[in-house]
C-alpha cells in the first residue's frame, strides 16, 4: 500500500487532498463546498441513503458508497489523502432505534474503517462530525456542558458517536495521528432536508410549516436547544484542521446560548408569511430535555466562534425554504 | 415472534432456561457448567473462533454461531428465555488490533443483537461480561478503581465493551430490562487455553513456563493486576440473577488486592516443579500500568465476595495444567 502511495498514477492523484464522507448530505456538502471554494481538492464519499446526489458540490470527485463496508474504501488505496472529515452516518438520536445495528455499523464502524485508511495512506488528520449527543441528560452548570463532563449518552445513536470519539483517542495517543471530534449542536440552515421529519428540530418544525401551517412538537414546550447555524458549523470543520492542534482533541460547536422549542417556533413565526398553529404531545424515545454547551474550548484553541444569531439564520432559512417550496 | 413465544412446540421449551454466550470458551463454559449444577435449563452459543466443542459442559443445548451476525439468532425466535448471560466476545487488548472491526462486532454489535432478542423474547434479565479495560489508565485513590470513575478506555477493546455497556444502560432505562454488566478484571483458573499466548496474564506465564522453563514479559515488572479466580467469577454471574437488582447495575468483579507482575511470577515459580527463568522486554498496545479495582459496590448489593487467594489459585491452576499437559 505505501508503495503505491508513493507511485500515483496521475499528476492529480498527488495534490493535497480531503477526503469528505457524507458529501451528499446537509452538513458534509456544505463541508465539501467550502473546502473547494478555499482551493482545495475535494474526494466525497456517500451511501445516498439519505442524502441527495444533486447536493454534493461540483468539483468534488464523488464516489457513491457505503461506509458500513470496507470494500467502499477500495478505490482510495495508493492516494494521497492528508486529511479525512468523517462527517456521514446515521444523524438522528429517534432512527437510531429503527435498526440499531445500522446505527452502529453507519456511525462507529465507518469511523474505523476510515482510522484504518488513514495509517494505511499515512493522513495525519481525522476530523470527525461527532454530537452533543454523547453528554446525555446532565447537569450542565452556569457555563454549560462543557467537555470535560463525562459522557452519558442518552439515545443508541450517541452511544455509537462516543465510541468513534474513543477510537479516535486511541488512534490519536497510539498511532500518533491527529484527531478532532467536533461535538456538533443542533445546526440548522439552508440545505437542510425538510422531507426528513425525524431530523433536526428547526427543519422538522420549518417543513410542518410549510406543509400545513400547523407545527405539531413531539415533547415539551420548556425543552432547550443550541443553535448554530450551517455556515458557522462548516468554519468549525475548516478551523480544525490548524496546524496548531495535535493529539486528540474534542471540542464543542455550540452557541451557549440556551434556546426554548417555545422561543425557535415564535421566531420561525416571526419570519414566515402565515400564521401556524402549533400542538404540543408525545415524546420522543432517546429524547433529553435541555442541552447548552460552553463553547470556550474551540474559541481558545482555534478562534472559532458562532458568527450568526438564531433570528437572522431562521429568517434565511425561511427564505431558502419559501424559494424552493415555492410555496408562501 | 410473541404469539409462537404462548405456543411452545414442546414442553422442554418452555421451562425457565438460561441463554449463555462463550459456552465453549474459558469462563463462559464454567457460568453453563455452575447453572447447570443448580438445576437451570441452559441454552450455549459459541462460534469455536477461540472456544472448543469440548468444553461445553453435557447437558447444555448447544448451537454453534457467530454472534456477530443476525442469523446466529434465528433458531432462539419463540424460545422461553429468562436470562440471557453475554460472555462471548473478541476478550483481549492487544488482539483487538488485529482487526478491529471484528472486536466491534464480535464485542459490541453482538450486545445490540441479544439486547434485541431479549425484548422480542421478553427475557427480563441481561448479564453481560464487561471488562476492567473500560477504565484504561487512571488515578484510583486508595480505594481501587470504582464504578463512579468516567470511563477512558486504553485499547480498542475497551472501547467495544464500554458502547455495550452503555446500550445496556438505555435497555434498561428505556425499555424496563434489568442489565448487570460485570467489569471483570484479571480472571484466571483451570479451564484457561493455555495455546493462547495473548490473553490472561497469569496463563501465558504459565504455559511458557512449561513449555520452556522460561518466561518471556512484555512490558514492566511493577505493572500490577487483580486477579479473580475462575470459580469466584462464575459466582458473580450467578449472584447477578438475583431480585434485588432491577433497572441497570454494573459492577467490579474484583479483589481490591493489587498484584504486580512480579509477584505473580513468584507465586506462580513456588507452585512449580521446576525454575524458570525470566526476562522482561517490549510491551503490548493498549496495555496498561496497573488496575486494582475495589470490590464494595457488588459486595453491599449482591453479598458476592472474593473466597479465593492467589496462592491457592495459583496452586490448583498449576496442578490442573500439570495434570493436562503431563509436563512436570
Amino acid at each position: 500500500m505505501s508503495e503505491r502511495a508513493n507511485q500515483p498514477t496521475s499528476q492529480q492523484a498527488n495534490q493535497p487532498t480531503t477526503l469528505v464522507t457524507g458529501a451528499a448530505g446537509f452538513i458534509g456538502a456544505a463541508v465539501a463546498g467550502k473546502l473547494l471554494e478555499e482551493g482545495n481538492r475535494v474526494i466525497g464519499i456517500d451511501s445516498l441513503h439519505t442524502g441527495f446526489r444533486a447536493n454534493v458540490p461540483a468539483g468534488v470527485e464523488f464516489i457513491e458508497g457505503d461506509l458500513r463496508f470496507a470494500e467502499t474504501l477500495e478505490p482510495l488505496a495508493g492516494r494521497r489523502i492528508d486529511c479525512i472529515m468523517h462527517v456521514a452516518g446515521q444523524s438522528g438520536g429517534e432512527p437510531s432505534y429503527d435498526d440499531p445495528v445500522f446505527d452502529l455499523q453507519a456511525n462507529t464502524q465507518s469511523t474505523l474503517l476510515l482510522l484504518l485508511l488513514a495509517r494505511k495512506l499515512n493522513c495525519g488528520r481525522f476530523i470527525y462530525a461527532s454530537s452533543v449527543s454523547i453528554y446525555g441528560e446532565q447537569p450542565a452548570g452556569e457555563h454549560g456542558l462543557d467537555e470535560n463532563l463525562c459522557p452519558a449518552p442518552q439515545s443508541l445513536y450517541g452511544v455509537g458517536k462516543l465510541a468513534s470519539e474513543h477510537y479516535m483517542r486511541l488512534y490519536a495517543r497510539q498511532f500518533g495521528m491527529d484527531c478532532i471530534s467536533l461535538r456538533l449542536f443542533n445546526i440548522y440552515g439552508p440545505g437542510q432536508n425538510l422531507a426528513n421529519l425525524r431530523q433536526g428540530m428547526i427543519s422538522i418544525y420549518l417543513a410542518q410549516a410549510l406543509d400545513g401551517r400547523h407545527i405539531q412538537v413531539k415533547g415539551a414546550a420548556e425543552r432547550f436547544r443550541d443553535f448554530v447555524y450551517i455556515d458557522d458549523s462548516v468554519q468549525a470543520f475548516l478551523d480544525a484542521r490548524s496546524n496548531g492542534l495535535s493529539g486528540y482533541n474534542v471540542f464543542n460547536v455550540c452557541s451557549g446560548v440556551a434556546t426554548t422549542v417555545e422561543q425557535v417556533i415564535e421566531v420561525l413565526q416571526a419570519s414566515l408569511p402565515f400564521e401556524v398553529s402549533v400542538e404540543y404531545s408525545g415524546s420522543t424515545p432517546g429524547d433529553v430535555h435541555g442541552w447548552r454547551g460552553n463553547p470556550r474550548r474551540i474559541r481558545e484553541a482555534t478562534g472559532w466562534e458562532p458568527t450568526k444569531d438564531l433570528e437572522t439564520g431562521i429568517r434565511q432559512m425561511v427564505q431558502w425554504a419559501l424559494a424552493h417550496k415555492g410555496a408562501g
